[in-house]
C-alpha cells in the first residue's frame, strides 16, 4: 500500500506543481491600448518578468527538493500526506502574491506590503518542504538503504534558506526591489547545492 | 485490461484534481487601484482566503478518499468510469461557487445564496465519492485481498459527512459565515479519520 | 522504444484532456453587481451550465475513447503521434466555442453562429479520434492479441456519432438550443456504448 | 536513483507542457458586444487562431523532441535538471507573447514588436531543447545502447531550425505576418523529420 500511496502522492503533487508554475504567466499582460508603443509597454512590465522568474525559480526549487524527499521515502503515513497537502496549498497560492508583486513593485508603499506578503508565502513554502523532510526522518519513513550522510546532507540543504527569507522579509520593508532580488538569490541557492548533493 | 484502465483513470483523475485545486487561486485578487492602501486591500480579501482554504481542503479530502478507493480497486467497469467522470465534473465545477463565496460572503442576501449553492456542490462531490465506493463494493470490483474490516472502515468514513453537509446547508440560510466554517470543519473531519484508517 | 513512446503520449494526452476539461469552468461567471439578486443571476447562467455539461461530457467521452484506442495500441508511429497532437489541438481549443455558447445561446442570431461553430469543433474532435483509431488499425499498430471482433466493435462505436453531428449542425441553424441538447445526446451516446464494449 | 529522477522529470515536464499548451486557448476571445454580428467577430479573430496554431505546433514539436531526448537518456544529472527547468520556464512563458501576437498582429508597428518578441521566445525554447540534448550527449548521459547514428540523427534534427528562427526574426521587422507563417513552417519542419527519425 505504501508504494501506491507514494505514487499517487507524487503524481498529484507533480500535477499541482506543474499547474501552479504554469499559471504564473497569466499574471503578465500589457495594458489595453499599448499598441501605439508596444516596445515601451513590454519593457515596462519588468516587475512582471522579475516576479515570474522569482516564483518560477522558487517553485522549481521546491519541486526539486520535493522530488529529492520523495525519492528517499520508503512509504508515506497519514500525517505526511496532510503535510504534503499543506505544502501544495501554499505552492498553488503563490500566483496571487506573485501578481501583487507584478502590479505594485514600482509603487512605494504598496511595493513594501506586496514584498512582505510574497516573502512570507515563499518562506511558508520552503519551510513546509523542510518540515516534510524532517517529519519523514523523525518518523522513520525514509528508505532503510538511504545512507545517514545522504539524509544529513538533504537536511542541511533544506534548512538554512529559511533564515535568509527572514532577513530578506525584513529588508523588504525598506527596499522592496532588493528583497525580491534576494528571494531570487535564495531560489538559485536552493537550486545549486542540490546539484552537488545529487552527484554524491 | 482492468489494470491499464485503472491506471489511465487514476492519471486523468489526478490531473483534474490537480488543475481544479490550483485554479482556485485565480479567484483571489485585489480591486484595481488598491495601491494606496494595499495592506487593507489584502486583508479585506479574507472571504477569498477562507473560500480558498475550504475548497482546497475539500478537494484535497476528496482526492485522498479517491486515492483510497482506487487503492482497493481490483479493476474498473464501465459504470464506475462514468461515475468517476461525474465526480470529476463536480470537482472541476467547484472553482465557480468558490468564487461566488469569495465575492459575496460579506453581502447579506447574496452570501446566503452563495453559501447554499456552494454547500450543494460540496455535498455532490463528497456524495459522488461515497457512491463510487459503494458501487465498487456492491459490484465486487474491490481487490479480493482487501480485508472486510478495511472495506467497512472506508465505507464508514466516506458516509457521515453527507449528513453534516445537509445540516450546514440549512444553517447557511441564516448564518452564511458559520456554514462556511462548518464546511471547513467537515473537510478537516474527512482529512483526519483517513489517517487512523491508513494506519490500520 | 514503442512502449515508452506510448507512455509519454498517454501521459501528455491525459494532461491536456485534464486541463482542457477543467478550464471549462473559467467560462462560468455572474456579471458584476449581481449581489442584489444572486439567486436570479445564478439561475440566469443556465446556458453556461448547459455548455459546461455538454463540453465536459464530450471531452470525457473523447478521453474514454482515447483510453480505449491507446489500450489496444502495440506501439505508436510518427504519423500517429502527429494525429494525436492534432486531436489534442482541437480538444484544448474547445473552451473557446464553449464560452461563445455560454455567452450567446440566448441571442437569436449569435446563438446560431455559436452553435454551428461549436458543433464543428465537436465534430472535429470526435472525427480525429475515429481517424486515430482507423489509422492505427490500417497501419497494424494494434496489439496482435487484440481480437478482430474487439477491433470491429471499437471501430463501429467511434464512427456513427459523426453523422449525428452533421445533422445537429444543420439543425443548429434553425434551433440552436435543440442542437446543443443534441450534442449532449451524442456525448451520452458515446459514453453509454463504451460500457457494453468494455464488458465484452 | 537516476531512473526515478528521470521519471519525476518526465512527469513534471509533461505536466508543464500540457498546461502551457492548453492555456493558449485563454488568449482567444471575441470583444464584448459581438452578439450583433458574431460571425464577423469570430472571423476577425484570425490572428488569435494563427497564434494559437503556431504556438500549439511549436510546443507540440518541442514536447516531441523532449520525449525523444528523454527516451535516449540513461540518467539525469543536476545540470540537466536545471537546464530542463529553464526550458520549461520558457515554454510556460509562451502564452504571453502568443497573446501579444493575437492582439497586435494587425497593427503595423506593434505587430513588428510582438513578432520579434515572439520569435525570440520560440528561438529560446527550441535552442534550450537543443542545448539539453547536446549537454546530455557531451556528459555521456545517453543510454549506452543508443546507436551513434541515432544520436547523430537527433542532433541534426534539433539544430538547423535555430538558424531559420534568426532569419524569420529579421523578416518580422518588415513583414510580421510572413514571419509568423515562417514560425509555423519551422514548427511543421520540426514535426516532420522526427517522423522519419522514429521510423529508423
Amino acid at each position: 500500500m505504501a508504494t501506491l500511496r507514494t505514487g499517487r502522492m507524487e503524481a498529484f503533487s507533480d500535477g499541482v506543481f506543474a499547474v501552479a508554475i504554469t499559471l504564473l504567466v497569466l499574471e503578465i499582460s500589457v495594458p489595453d491600448g499599448s499598441e501605439d508603443d508596444l516596445l515601451a509597454a513590454v519593457l515596462e512590465q519588468w516587475p512582471s518578468y522579475l516576479a515570474y522568474v522569482v516564483s518560477f525559480a522558487t517553485v522549481g526549487a521546491v519541486w526539486l527538493g520535493h522530488a529529492a524527499v520523495t525519492h528517499y521515502l520508503d512509504h508515506a503515513d497519514a500525517v505526511l500526506l496532510r503535510l504534503n497537502l499543506l505544502l501544495l496549498c501554499v505552492v498553488s497560492f503563490l500566483p496571487f502574491p506573485t501578481r501583487l508583486i507584478a502590479e505594485t513593485l514600482e509603487h512605494e508603499d504598496a511595493g513594501k506590503v506586496a514584498t512582505t506578503f510574497y516573502g512570507l508565502a515563499l518562506l511558508a513554502a520552503t519551510g513546509l518542504l523542510a518540515a516534510l523532510w524532517r517529519y519523514a526522518v523523525h518518523e522513520q519513513l525514509v528508505r532503510p538503504d538511504a545512507g545517514d550522510d545522504e539524509v544529513a546532507v538533504l537536511s542541511r540543504k533544506l534548512t538554512p534558506g529559511l533564515a535568509f527569507y527572514v532577513v530578506m522579509i525584513g529588508l523588504g520593508l525598506f527596499l522592496p526591489v532588493a528583497a525580491v532580488l534576494g528571494y531570487l538569490a535564495i531560489a538559485v541557492f536552493y537550486l545549486v547545492p542540490l546539484r552537488s548533493l545529487r552527484r554524491t
